[in-house]
């Protein structure tokens, strides 16, 4: 268990290979561990993972959603689409899958992937009551056993709904919002709660849940399921609500040594996104922030990975540590491997431009910049983020009358010119 | 002459035509006008345009360079470059070519479409200087000569890299840094000045360059052409030099009634961003600021136009009036039709952010969120950015299921799932 280890004093093989992998001393790690400010997501029964660690200290980490929806059930589909976004970059992969054997979508995934994989397990549960009635006839039982069985299949990280409470739904009902819940896990909860007339088991029994997750050494990410679904409600009592109730979550998970994150909107104007992380890591005393986004305009479907990574970059900088990407696809239909590459570079990309202000990662920026003024286009793309894409971009057009330019200015290539008369005259 | 009426507190037709497109009393336009805080860039000779703002209290504007290079000259598809920047948003369009018959691309373009039109006239001084030994044996009547000519076409604002001084190029020689001049402008002045040991003529005679620039009501840019070009030298000694002298020109120029407005970085870490705009804002008294990019990585060619975004919508945000936009192309050969398509789109977008922080538009993303709540997809895809590109997403994978969800959900709508308990239950 890492963090007990941590506590302790001890470290642990996944310590050792988090800090090497971040140039961090090793007693960083281990303190940050035991302070809960810093999680390594890995279920002690997964082998063969590559352990990553997200918190404060390191690099901004990038997660991809894939998995099936209703609509398009396809297993090899989904499995390429997690191992496209861990080529491109993506540090962790969730499985999001509502259609279809949702047991073997997961499955397959863990054992195609050596990255940690995290699910939603109050999808299936909800998705195996719908089949004899409704989504709002499951049983507490039947969300801790999906837990229970997704944690034996090796699942390292889980989102589970804690804070979608009857009080939140209370609030929720008073509150004036333009689009009222639009996470997954959150409606299923909310409706839940609303039919049944009765607390939500993941709250009502979190310390069944702790013991679970301990058993497994399971992260839990506690669940924004009331994260605002457009600008307009950004910020607002209902999101601020939950956002209270889960720092008092982490509190108690970490007195049982489960690690934990907390995740955050969502749909937020670019001027919220620095309080908002403030707020969290305030609230909830430091553990992880991971963000979905944030979005920070309605306006551009299609094109929702790029508004994301603005939001995702500032959020990075402000101290969010792990970004869910989004791919063109949001808000429009189940992603394609195309839409999950895209999503994944974009991503990666805001959190690097993030880290760049923390002053993690800048000597691959010198590098490039040295590459440019050498006119060594090779090393420049052996250092682009991808590579593929700049070659062919250059290759389609290339400079016809001086190889070592680009077609844009050709011979009024502005660092030829300049390095010709600064070192005539030096 | 545009500022010289609002001074004496008159109103034009173009104060009128800008005043009614932000949806702002025309006295604060006048006043602004008066005070040099924002302008109306239209030469005086050219008809048939539709005027645009720029500056303070107005809505962030963006612009797109086309333009031939030496490897690529193909008129027809710079004018097609041209009315595509316009057909999606585009405010104004630059022309920067530097290959083929300059003259005959610039007037083309002219015609061609109905956006404030500029140009950067160094450019074609000194190619026709080097049509007969090299860009550093241009006179000074040279470039004058070139900017009347280009005025008499009818160009509304033009980039004049007067703060490129030998005192600049003295700082430069000192600096230590990694890519010395990459403005393709200032790179021309820089080489100029080193060979010729005598100063820029556009920093030397700026009272002649007012004078043409009031015969035509002609806006000056002024040029950044010491912009750091990459993030290793952002804000250096170089760089606000440079600043410095414009900030004084500013003032020359507001004497003489010409408006102006001032060009910033290129390539910034995420952090700097802000303060760069409130220094331009300061030093040059409240002077329209000209961004492009910023630029906040420098490993992700292939995306600068993306990179750009995050940079440019923080930018705006922070009082930026005006972004120049970045194509998929940059840093890597001549921009594609296709590829100033996406630089537009993503610019715009940029804008939009900043713009909704300010307060600015955010009545079109509300009435997205609401169209969402309706899963009205009509309506949705009629508020979108880019209605093509989202139309195209959905139809590529549609909901099979029901046809009131997205296929990323499918029954699992988390608004359909709420909206119909919530209802059920009030």
């Amino acid at each position: 268990m890492q963090m007990r280890e941590a506590k302790r004093g001890k470290t642990t093989p996944e310590m050792k290979a988090v800090a090497e992998a971040e140039g961090i001393d090793i007693k960083f790690i281990q303190r940050g561990l035991a302070a809960g400010r810093l999680i390594i997501p890995k279920n002690a029964k997964r082998e063969n993972v590559s352990v990553v660690g997200i918190g404060e200290g390191l690099s901004t980490k990038v997660n991809a959603n894939v998995g099936t929806s209703p609509d398009y059930v396809r297993l090899d589909e989904e499995v390429e689409k997690a191992k496209i976004a861990v080529r491109y970059g993506a540090d962790t992969v969730m499985d999001l899958s509502v259609g279809g054997n949702i047991d073997e979508v997961r499955r397959n995934i863990l054992r195609s992937v050596a990255v940690p994989v995290g699910t939603v397990p109050v999808y299936q549960a909800g998705i195996e009551a719908a089949k004899s009635g409704s989504v709002v006839d499951m049983s507490s039982d039947d969300i801790f056993n999906t837990i229970r069985k997704q944690a034996e299949d090796g699942v390292d990280f889980m989102t589970v709904h804690c804070g979608v409470t009857r009080a939140a739904v209370e609030t929720l009902r008073r509150a004036k919002r333009l689009l009222d819940v639009v996470s997954r896990g959150g409606a299923m909860h909310a409706a839940w709660i609303i039919h049944n007339e009765r607390e939500n088991p993941l709250y009502a029994e979190f310390d069944y849940l702790l013991e679970i997750a301990k058993e497994f050494d399971l992260t839990l990410s506690l669940g924004d399921g009331m994260r605002p679904g457009c600008l307009a409600d950004a910020s607002d009592v209902v999101q601020f609500q939950e956002l209270l109730t889960l720092g008092k979550l982490v509190e108690r998970a970490r007195e049982m040594d489960v690690q934990v994150m907390v995740e955050g909107p969502g749909h937020l104007p670019i001027d919220h996104i620095n309080a908002n992380i403030q707020i969290e890591k305030a609230v909830c005393d430091g553990a992880p922030f991971y963000v979905l986004g944030p979005l920070v305009t309605d306006i551009a479907p299609g094109y929702d990975h790029w508004v994301g990574a603005i939001g995702g970059a500032i959020a990075s900088w402000a101290g969010a540590d792990f970004l869910c990407y989004l791919t063109p696809a949001e808000h429009l239909c189940l992603p394609s491997v195309e839409d999950v590459k895209e999503g994944v570079i974009a991503t990666k990309i805001a959190a690097h431009v993030g880290d760049l202000a923390k002053g993690i990662g800048t000597e691959r920026d010198d590098k490039m910049a040295t590459a440019r003024r050498e006119l060594n286009w090779a090393e420049q793309f052996k250092l682009a983020i991808d590579p593929e894409k700049a070659r062919e971009l250059r290759r389609k057009r290339p400079p016809t009358l001086d190889p070592n330019v680009c077609a844009m200015c050709g011979n009024w290539c502005a660092i030829k010119m300049v390095e010709e008369y600064l070192k005539r005259s030096k």
